[in-house]
């Protein structure tokens, strides 16, 4: 199936919702109401059921919904029900930290390969991994299926490596790197920039008209 | 000053300049050309020109920009020019990793507090801090000054956290909790989470018309 026209808001949400789902434990009880979702992101309840209703028909009226299906949904909705292979170019912080991000792994993001172009990196371990040369991303991305390519070089590194992993036909990248990528409009990319947030406040902070 | 108008693209530009600006050493030649900005973040150069034209008169026709005045007049625009007193509210993981974060003190933002409401953290050291009771936020957040609050708590207590720091007059807060939070209008929020920009991804690549 294809949802085309689901809003990047509504993935948002079905997020949200899930990672509340999946912070509750046994004790809880065993429904969540429309409200309560709607609290936690701050929306409506009749928002809640709406970003719902796109994806069939869920919990009954006035019971609210099974959490343990309405998780299992939203796993199976949100892709997180199968395993996505990544590829990690810049075995730096970023990559470090990525790996180390809890859930991560569990979540289906399989970390499949790192590339560095320093040779005092490569070939050395990383966790289970070895490091390889960004040269051979080229022909690596061609015959290992890589779904998710992650940016994590300096900035003017940035588009040549958004460039070979796009010839190699990867469709979905997140850029860490502190630039803007263009990339054809069938891949999908998210940004991921710690300072660009920071300084968007500074920015506001320094020119509020107060 | 207030540049009310600026658009949130122009803002991730600019620090993207100055990233990449920040990055050149005493080696590089003394000017950049607007086209170099402009391969950098994917953009054209008369865009280059037009953002830095919001702020006064750089560069010189044909000569290009100076790389260390430019530097330094972004520092400014962006309000990196002085001190950020930053409140974090989560002494985990995040926290941490904030705290860590390369040039993120020298870049002017200075962590003043951290608050906690587990009794095991309250009371132990954090770099040259002490965790503080999340209790007590209220009462210290209304005679420190703290420019800027971090929220690192659990989707369920961000929005709690949010309205103390509203409250007690903090105008710009960097959201890392999964939940979407409310504010007045006055208010300058950021979100950063990489579950969610992963989970989109992920969505994208299981619902794709392929």
């Amino acid at each position: 199936m294809a949802f085309k026209r689901i809003a990047e808001s509504t993935v948002r949400r079905l997020s949200l919702y899930l990672s509340y789902l999946e912070g509750l434990n046994g004790t809880d009880p065993s429904t969540v109401s429309s409200e309560i979702l709607a609290g936690l992101v701050g929306t409506t309840s009749a928002q809640v059921r709406k970003d719902l209703s796109f994806f069939g028909s869920f919990g009954k009226r006035g019971l609210g919904y099974s959490i343990v299906e309405l998780r299992d949904s939203l796993r199976d909705i949100l892709g997180l029900d199968r395993t996505w292979q990544v590829c990690i170019v810049g075995a730096g912080k970023i990559g470090v930290a990525l790996a180390q991000y809890p859930g991560f792994g569990t979540k289906g993001f399989h970390i499949a390969a790192v590339y560095d172009s320093d040779p005092a990196k490569i070939g050395t371990f990383w966790d289970s991994l070895t490091v390889r040369d960004v040269r051979q991303l080229r022909d690596d991305a061609a015959h290992e299926r890589f779904d998710i390519g992650v940016i994590a070089v300096p900035a003017d590194a940035a588009q040549s490596v958004v460039d070979t992993l796009v010839a190699a036909g990867v469709k979905a990248l997140m850029n860490f790197a502190p630039a803007q990528i263009t990339t054809p409009s069938d891949v999908i990319v998210r940004t991921v920039n710690m300072a660009l947030e920071f300084e968007g406040l500074s920015f506001a902070l320094a020119h509020r008209s107060a």
